[in-house]
């Protein structure tokens, strides 16, 4: 079969989640310099759901066909986090929400021939425990290869569910992807069978 | 590292979500003649939350040490709905779902040396879109050596997310485990790091 759309993004997880609701998809990763964008629309004013949308949108418009693009962004008191770059940022970032609640904006647009057609940003609020420095630099210690490809430094589905005391929200949105609205849609518009 | 617990099910879904989570368990499938006891309890009045209560704790009483014991159940019109023991009754229990709210329960009961000590039922509301008897028969033909073993005949975390218009509710709960719960009692208690 045919592959049913394009994901734009060179994210595992992403990839993880399409196939496993038995989606055929091809993969071509668009090169966006996403800190450089995220901070001209910050510098802008820009709400952290305008920033997930236009990155999602970004990449999405650079293939032809059916095109999805998608971007998380961690929202926590009013600043976005973003991937750390080394452990010791990971461990930062993480104290810096132990005890809070941070929100994840999880953007998908989908192109087709380079117009977009539909697009969702999913919203979950996450609340993390008290954490302990000593605790917290032991995690990213163990799990720094899975946790630097992520907002916040955190993977919800592995042993990152040990930071948090309550999630509010959407699953899929949490990893990355509002998959379900994505389905639905692609149902709607005759994409896939339903 | 000795285990933390033992998990009181042969539930491979419930053992992969702990051991995502990073603890070390220790797996002892309790023999419980589910649907007898399912039968009794609802003969009796039990409610669907009642009747995963009994069966989590049933299956963790039987066993020494720190033990988990886990049961879901769904419930859609005031009835509850099993394993399909068949591709054809996993048709009809879709089926039946199709279009429709329904809810997953999800109960933990976690004992230690032979005493309840702590316990959980989640629950998730789940809505079906209308599905078409030709798509659902594919669809249970695709999966069923997976979905056999599931609560309703779908997996959310595979291709079932296809049948869904509408999720609400933590996804451990749907996945059958309220692991957020869990593993904060098992950090305040000082059974793990936290």
């Amino acid at each position: 079969m045919p592959p049913v759309l394009t994901l734009a993004s060179g994210s595992a997880t992403r990839r993880q989640m399409l196939e496993a609701a038995g989606l055929e998809i091809a993969v071509a990763a668009a090169r966006v310099d996403e800190e450089s964008v995220k901070a001209a629309l910050l510098a802008e004013g820009a709400t952290p759901r305008d920033v997930a949308d236009a990155l999602a949108e970004m990449k999405a418009a650079k293939t032809g066909g059916l095109v999805l693009g998608a971007d998380q962004v961690l929202e926590a008191g009013g600043a976005l986090i973003s991937k750390p770059e080394s452990p010791a940022e990971a461990v930062t970032q993480i104290l810096s929400l132990s005890g809070q609640t941070h929100r994840l904006l999880s953007a998908a647009v989908l192109f087709r021939d380079g117009a977009p057609v539909w697009r969702h940003v999913g919203v979950a609020r996450l609340t993390m425990r008290t954490l302990s420095p000593a605790f917290v630099e032991a995690y990213v210690a163990r799990t720094w290869d899975e946790i630097r490809h992520s907002v916040g430094g955190y993977q919800i589905e592995a042993e990152g569910i040990r930071l948090m005391a309550r999630i509010e929200g959407d699953h899929f949105t949490i990893l990355g992807l509002p998959l379900l609205e994505l389905l639905n849609y692609l149902v709607i518009s005759g994409e896939i069978e339903g």
